[in-house]
């Protein structure tokens, strides 16, 4: 019997319980974050029709469902939660997962869609990539690398963006030191920004339909915008066949942050 | 407990009481809708099915909740409605919401959409943009600049329309002299017009799936069709790649007034 | 309280006495129809799943509050009724209103969409046109624009079919005068027609995402389809970027008459 | 009243007392098969959620309405259907209907969504086409008309392939005498398949998004998919901007065996 | 009657009683899976929202059902199951199925869509292909063709990715030599990988809108990701129009395995 089968009463006495013996130590999560070679799928939902009709104790018990299995799931991969709903068109939630294998990825999306709390969401998107070490730094000047190198700014960065990019089959036709020179270029447009907006790339080709997703963190969304137009003029960005579609624009929020606000 | 889980007599109550008392003094409207550096989401939706099944009581006690929700962020951000049923595809009415900051907009959005007006809706489209100070102007001649200045005619401008751009890769390309001399010529083309439609433009690289929403009031839609035929006569046009998709063509109405039209 | 919102049985009996007194004098239905700087919108909708599963005598019903909704609107605007039903793909019928102010239009829609027998609909597709004088006529020389004005045979035109068009940049480029050249070609290609095919035309620049409503009435299909047949192989065709999409091929029929056809 | 209202054993007896006096005469099937100048449509129907969950007596009964109207419609009619279910995206069943006028066929699918039966279908595509005397043939040379004045080989072709094809505009640009020749090659390249698949070809430009419907008929599937890549190798290929979206490949079934699969 | 419309308690038996007898032999799975000139579906599902609303015993009884129809009609084709929910975008189940002729595999998906598990079921995507003799490999040189003939690596290969692939006209047009020129550069890019991902191609040609269906099995997805990545930098991929759109990834389950995820 899986958690998210157990009556509400029941699951909300066990998570109560294994919070209170710190049972969900969970996975490195740093390590995973941090590693190349980590596999991260971008799960994004939306609530049905349903959802809105509910009781707010009916939603509070099936948002404790969504407790359950997220912590049932802790333990393997490492899973992020954002607000899409009001700042993107078609999706409300979003789950960013982080494991070493993919197949626990699926299991805990399984596990979710088909919880109680599962029925009531729509997928609205599934795209995933997979950690690499850098590709073109090693032919970067050092100057480069040691800017590179520098941390961004401490503090909160609520805002989030996800944008997939498929890269043009004349990208790919080109040779790994022409694609260095203009990565350069592309790299030295973003660096005024690397302080403020922080950024993670994911490889996906063959897992979906794109070869990227870009994923950014920030507290400056002037500042985000204003990276992503410096980016559109440099060379490489002619080499882009899709950029965005979708792009979701979202806020991090803990999974009790979450709860807290779709329980209302 | 927030204004729209409360009863719904209580938050006519509510409402008349806070009226009464002036106390939705609001930000400085005039503020956010003039200044550069403020966020602005268009934010369209069409009425679910359930809607027009409604009795005329519970629509307008439905309608209490919506005047209710937009008055509650009325403090930190300004908020413009349009009805767009009739005249736009697949969106019934359009909020335009400018702040300072984006997560005050998803505050008023999520409110929105989680609150029982808002579960008779379904997001027809969200976009954001960034205002900024004018890009090509200080390149122009004076002349353009001072015919730039003059106002537009007074009077009341009720028809309204929406239209994203995305420019093309070769756009972005161009250095910045090349694009003010093709701006200049836009811009001329634009003038005649300038007088019975009022202009406004966001930037959205980033922000969403385009480059710039370009929002238009007139009264006279003969004059904007002229005013977006000239604009496509001119070889900035060439760079666009996305000109609409959707347009929202709708009309401006007060809070009030979109209520008297949704009560019925 | 609005016409659409009586009881039942008051609008028949309201209808009835308002018939019965002339009082649906309506515009100058000829004037709008030939005018330059009329606008008109073009609004098909496909009939809900829950149409079908009513009873005889509640359609009957229903359909009488649509015929309270177009007379009470025949004051301002002309309306013309087409069955798509069976010829196009997602719609069963379309409305097309010609009015002086776009205001007018979106009054009947909306009070269309609000009614008992609107929330039996949904909407297919909303395309609005501005006709205006002809553009390239002028520079025709004497023999055509003679051509041009010969009547088209009488008789009843049963078929009509509904075609947007979008140009490409390049199209708008071009000088007034080479676009005259090939609108000459354009318009021989069409002459061999003229008298089957009854052509009108909208321009929508700005309004929707289209920059042409094409509108034809014929009594012989294929006459229509060897027509369009001969305008893709001119010129000018290899400008055109959007071509239908969609392409709306109806039956034109009186109010009475779809209701007929909708009440069974 | 029309068959279709009627109860369903009303239906059934009258349907059963047509059919033995040979009443469903029908039109002449095969000139509407053979003839130029005909129209046909085919429309494709996906059945709704609801049809699934009705019990086997309501289903027969449902089917024979579906019947009624069917033969109904036979007098000017001609008729063909195919199961599309398993073998096609998101359609279950099409309709195929020759003609001599449009209006008829209109009729016929009006009749047959405003059935009880027709309450069960969701509308899944409408394509028409307008047969014609071949239009490259007389300018072949004498062998290749010989050719292909071949009976293709006897017995059942059970498959059906219908596949939409839109030309580019630099096709209608050439003169006849290029198109000629490269259809010759076309011609040629599909000559080894003549035996073993039935073409028929649809002239459809203006009548809905596309030029031509071309429609197969084998039993052999391997040969028919040899027959295509043959045609996408020949140079008129390259003036093809769309080939199918969609491809409907079903199998041809005559309305009581069509009956007899959904009845179960 | 058949199998599928048994009583639930009357397939359990049934089937039980078959598998006891040993009926169920099944075609020669082998064969299917390795001859040429063999026929393959791949049909994706997603579930309705009513399947999640089921309870356990309901879910189990009609998975008996699903259980029941596959292995009917394992005397005829080879019917693999795949598990893409939590992996894919809009699909939770996917059906591989080879069987001689495609009537089989249409008579088997019939039957699974109108059994009463079927009517849980949407249909996501259906794609047709046929198995041939490698095409290019007789002009490669002979150490090539051994390398191709080493075997994969043993042990499980759970992910699997389902890729449709067209190719433009421009691909076509190319003479044989050309082409065989290219695709040992492909091929020689896909060595590398050769053992721990496993393909076969699929060509679709006029069966439905792709030209080829990838099918690969891994189970390190990390080299399935850089055998993609490594086939589109060769010049063969520069002739490819579309690639994925959907891309498929799930896990390989068996029958029973599927059975017990879904009765969760």
């Amino acid at each position: 019997m899986t958690a998210q089968r157990m009556g509400f009463l029941g699951i909300v006495a066990l998570v109560a319980s294994l919070w209170a013996n710190g049972a969900f130590a969970g996975p490195d999560r740093e390590k995973l974050l941090a590693d190349p070679g980590v596999y991260a799928t971008f799960a994004a939902y939306s609530f049905t029709d349903d959802w809105g009709k509910k009781e707010g104790a009916t939603r509070i018990a099936l948002l404790t469902v969504l407790k359950g299995v997220v912590e049932q799931h802790r333990e393997k991969i490492a899973i992020d939660l954002y607000l899409l709903r009001g700042l993107s068109d078609h999706a409300d939630i979003l789950f960013r997962a982080h494991a070493n294998e993919m197949r626990d990825i699926q299991k805990f999306l399984v596990d979710l869609q088909n919880s109680a709390f599962g029925q009531q969401l729509k997928v609205a998107g599934i795209m995933h990539g997979l950690t690499k070490k850098a590709n073109y730094v090693p032919g970067f000047p050092d100057e480069l690398k040691t800017d590179l190198k520098a941390p961004s700014d401490p503090g909160p960065k609520p805002y989030v963006v996800v944008i997939p990019i498929r890269k043009s089959a004349d990208w790919w036709a080109l040779d790994q030191e022409k694609r260095t020179v203009m990565m350069k270029e592309h790299t030295e447009a973003a660096l005024p920004y690397h302080k403020t907006v922080k950024r993670k790339l994911y490889h996906s080709t063959g897992l979906d339909d794109v070869d990227f997703i870009t994923y950014f963190e920030t507290s400056k969304l002037d500042d985000f915008h204003n990276l992503i137009l410096s980016l559109e003029k440099v060379k490489e960005f002619q080499y882009t066949r899709r950029f965005g579609h979708p792009t979701w624009l979202g806020t991090a929020k803990g999974l009790d942050e979450i709860i807290d606000i779709l329980a209302q």
